[in-house]
């Protein structure tokens, strides 16, 4: 008989959560414009801990408490917090050594949900390949968690997934029976050799060009710009060792 | 300045249908596996009304009545009904002239939450050129609401969704900024020159066959047998007129 193989599922976006809930399985989670690229890039310039919390009212309470806080909503910065989303904002002067509260739209949402799984990485593609390469060792059922777009599937997260899950389903070990994992993969096939003309129809391309703040599209596509993979524990994303 | 043109949105789960909900737009329920096809040929044989209800309590509660029921869960005819969810069960002989109560896994679901729209449509391959045409007629914002499969993205529903969106954006008063509407027309482009190939990747084609119901998979994919467009209307569905 064939061995079982370790499975590769999507959930596309956390609204239907439930339905792939697996205590054994590793959640990697994923909000491509912007949320975990911001955090990537907050650890890459080197930040101690960064704390995501759902509300805006936990946000303006760590904020009275002292800590540094970045908060949006719809890609407009809070005004009681220090900076945004972009992962620009997150810069070695601000971030290093330093505790951040993070609160967004979509991405930190989806963080706390997955915490009644085996692990919750932060995956974008600035990440890309350390990822897969550490889910392979590990072989574990794989969730991808795509924040999306207020419980609506976006391509951008969707894409990504397609990415991560075409190199983890390279190894011969892991597998997949999930629909939304092989829809994945094949618009990731579809789209990866013409990436940011794709990404230029998205949703969410044009919300953010309408705020001015497209700049940064370019740079959460770019690939494998650490080695650095973000875990949530505690309440706390911090570098997994 | 451009005119606004009518949206095309592609729902691909009922559990995240209420941030698509619109009032003004008609939806197209699709359970192409097989609770819109089967609904679809039981009008084609003759059918006069189908009473979808949600629960299994109230199918039977239909049937002590004296109703012809229609119910399974998970591919399995449930003990009290007088047959299951394959088209192939709605023979002439059975349906002409009849009212049938119909409940499914996902699909009497679908319809059901739907009602708060302009109007409710059935779709499938076997209508679907007729439904596109009457929907470009129409010219109202079109919700194409994918049954899935229990919360989650499945594959088949989200493919007729392309196919039928690809059909109606060929109009150029359509448009679409949802981006569950660009990937399903991807997908469709990609699989529609080797549909059956693609289908047999699906989870849904693995449990119909382990259940030995995948004869009728070929025939839920032939686009036109019928210009029958049914319809949900004051709890039943009916052919539109």
């Amino acid at each position: 008989m064939e061995k079982q193989k370790i499975q590769v599922e999507v959930c596309f976006t956390p609204a239907i959560y439930a339905g792939y809930e697996n205590p054994e399985a590793i959640v990697v989670v994923v909000d491509v414009l912007r949320a975990t690229s911001a955090i990537c890039t907050a650890f890459m310039n080197g930040a101690n801990r960064i704390i995501p919390v759902a509300t805006l009212e936990e946000a303006r309470a760590f904020k009275e408490k002292g800590y540094l806080v970045a908060a949006e909503r719809d890609g407009i910065v809070k005004d009681f917090a220090d900076f945004g989303n972009s992962p620009y904002n997150f810069t070695p002067e601000r971030v290093k050594n330093n505790d951040i509260v993070y609160s967004t739209t979509n991405g930190t949402n989806s963080i706390q949900i997955a915490r009644n799984s085996h692990e919750v990485l932060i995956g974008a593609y600035l990440n890309i390949s350390a990822l897969a390469y550490y889910l392979i060792e590990k072989q574990r059922d794989v969730i991808i968690l795509c924040a999306g777009w207020k419980t609506k599937f976006n391509l951008e997260d969707s894409l990504f997934a397609g990415a991560l899950a075409n190199k983890i389903l390279a190894n011969s070990a892991f597998s997949t029976i999930c629909d939304s994992a092989k829809a994945s993969v094949d618009l990731w096939q579809l789209a990866e050799n013409n990436l940011m003309a794709y990404i230029k129809e998205t949703a969410q391309y044009s919300r953010l060009r309408k705020n001015n703040l497209h700049d940064v599209i370019e740079y959460c596509h770019t690939p494998d710009q650490t080695n650095i993979i973000p875990v949530f524990r505690d309440d706390a994303v911090t570098v997994l060792n």
